[in-house]
């Protein structure tokens, strides 16, 4: 039996244990939970079949009465000794997508996002389209291409057009960029027909993941209209490997930004659901951008109660995020795009003028929240290195 | 032992040899394969593991070279006799979805109806946007609300903004709309940053279904921008039960109207995919349109290259549509938008005026195409009710 040694100030702390895959040699996906810098390996030191899956679907789907009962146990077992063979320190262990993608649906909830974005493609009018204050506007991505924290991003292929041509060309990206989220994995589903209250956001949801939300500008601005995004962003949508439980975040609520004009009904109360959660945006090294959440305008429960109110059935493993996190200032804005200006102004990374991504460039996005008692709850970092278009 | 008897003309003789899911009493869902009127249970016919599943995929990822030793076994053994606890006729048992859906991709592949709706929402305007005889456009749908014919369809909920109003209002949908479509199932995928040719088309797409990708014209016409539809096409989108083999479609293979300006090279070749499909709308048991498909401007060879040529990879159960099918005559329009008029020409419905969909009308959208031989090829048909919002 091992006695698991937690770093001072570790983000993994026992109010934080988030729930992962990993992997040891040439074994199988399994399901575990981060404590300090420890995997613990949750089919060993709790015993249930459960966790002998290959995702953390099964566990997700048994809802919320049975993550806080399993919470409760890990946090009790977690701090006696553990089996040896349940150990495994982060760095030797290979770490997976933690949940099978069901489908995956992309949100626009940063009023500063948007707004940059609107102003940089539709200059000369109103930064916001008239429907974006009463209703968070979002799509459909492709949940195949969900892939975790880590894996290699090469450089799309697609259709651009440069505004002095009349035809388009084919070949790499030129303006590849990326968007710094959160996204909300649903456990308990809901049946087709029924409707997700703001109330019962935490009845189904199950955690919170980082998202790099991958973006090819140039295949993105040719191909948008009038169904909205598809190929500048279905090559890649990069998630961190730990899956944060929602309660691990209670102590991060605040109220929202003020929303006028007041939503429709279907959109209003249900407690706050604005997170205080900051995060780091570092290219090659460099920290270029420090995005806040709790400048979201739209919070996830309205996100959720939005997509289910016209009796869309959520499932266990669906995946939505926020869209990109942007604050007020410049150094808060979450996507390349907002923080070049479109890229006419480049900004220093490692004393080199930037603009969009480069083959090799790398990016990670971390982030952490407040916990209860003065600690700080870690979400780890997504991160992934361009490679050549092939 | 039983001999199965063919009915005289029947559209599912041994060259279509459809492929579906069905259960009898409370069993499970099985995969059966359709001939006449009789649903043959493939597992008992051909003492095959692969068909105890109980979806389509585990066949379907076997890819090419199994689908057409599999059909050529199935074509041998229907013409003799048949184990009887093989048998079901077609009306005694229950149909299911026949694959689980990995991604839902929706095209806007007919000129016509892209046109068609250029002038209803841009009056005054190029009937067609700048990108749309360059790309297939397209974008993703709600996976997970994809449901077999016969599910009944519950008028969504959602937020509408009437022309002469300043603000949302919360309600029923009142313009609740059908898109009569062709779907591609895909059974061989293809891994990230891989692209699948247009050439390779037949290597990985299994077969083809009926689709009605319901749509609530007004709470699209509200959200849809910047990002495309969402909720107004989530709720739910009906497919037929059976999946006719790319195999059954080759005697219906055509060229395509001619491509000006002709596409990039990634979207050329790879021989005709256009499909001289006929289908049918009946719209409370009366024909009302007559789609075609070979009017098709892209080709389903096309859209699959399309959606990988950023290296996104294709799964086993990927869904994509060719978007409403519309000809160039009034009454080969496959959506009430246009056979209306944005609701402003009403059609004659079984005596009465219509323009959109009332609670419990009933659509049913069926086609055939040509076979070897003067023989025809069905594909059932793709049935849904409307049933009162809640």
């Amino acid at each position: 039996m091992t006695d698991i040694e937690l770093p001072d100030g570790s983000p993994f702390g026992p109010d934080n244990l988030p729930y992962g895959m990993y992997s040891t040699g040439d074994g199988a996906p399994r399901v575990g939970v981060r404590y300090g810098d420890i995997v613990v390996d949750l089919a060993l030191l709790l015993d249930d079949p459960v966790f002998a899956a290959p995702t953390l679907n099964p566990f997700m789907a048994q809802g919320p009465a049975r993550w806080a009962e399993v919470r409760e146990r890990i946090q009790a077992a977690i701090e006696g000794p553990v089996p040896d063979e349940a150990v495994h320190p982060v760095r030797e262990v290979r770490l997976h997508l933690p949940i099978a993608v069901a489908d995956y649906v992309d949100f626009y909830a940063s009023e500063h996002h948007a707004a940059n974005l609107g102003r940089l493609f539709r200059p000369g009018s109103d930064p916001l389209l008239p429907n974006w204050k009463h209703l968070p506007v979002g799509y459909h991505g492709r949940a195949g291409t969900v892939v975790v924290s880590g894996t290699g991003i090469v450089r799309p292929c697609g259709q651009r057009k440069d505004p002095g041509e009349a035809v388009p060309a084919y070949g790499p990206s030129r303006r590849l960029d990326i968007e710094a989220e959160l996204g909300f994995v649903v456990g308990a589903g809901s049946a087709l027909g029924e409707r997700i209250g703001v109330e019962s956001f935490a009845e189904h949801v199950f955690g919170a993941v980082l998202v790099n939300d991958w973006s090819a500008r140039d295949l993105q601005a040719w191909e948008y209209q009038p169904l909205g995004p598809h190929l500048g962003k279905s090559f890649a949508t990069s998630v961190s490997p730990w899956v944060v439980p929602l309660a691990a975040l209670e102590a991060a609520r605040v109220p929202l930004p003020r929303q006028i004009p007041a939503p429709l009904p279907y959109l209003r109360g249900g407690g706050h659901w604005g997170l205080d959660v900051d995060l780091s945006v570092e290219w090659n090294g460099e920290q270029v951008s420090r995005p806040p959440y709790r400048e979201m305008y739209w919070s996830p429960a309205q996100m959720l109660a939005h997509m289910t109110v016209n009796g869309a059935s959520a499932r266990t493993g669906d995946l939505f995020a926020s869209g990109t996190i942007s604050g007020p200032a410049k150094h808060q804005r979450g996507a390349f795009i907002e923080l070049t200006w479109g890229g006419s102004e480049p900004i220093t990374v490692k004393g080199e003028e930037r603009t969009f991504l480069l083959d090799g460039d790398e990016v990670a996005i971390s982030a952490t929240a407040p916990g209860p008692n003065g600690a700080r709850i870690g979400f780890g970092e997504v991160v992934g290195r361009v490679l050549p278009a092939v």
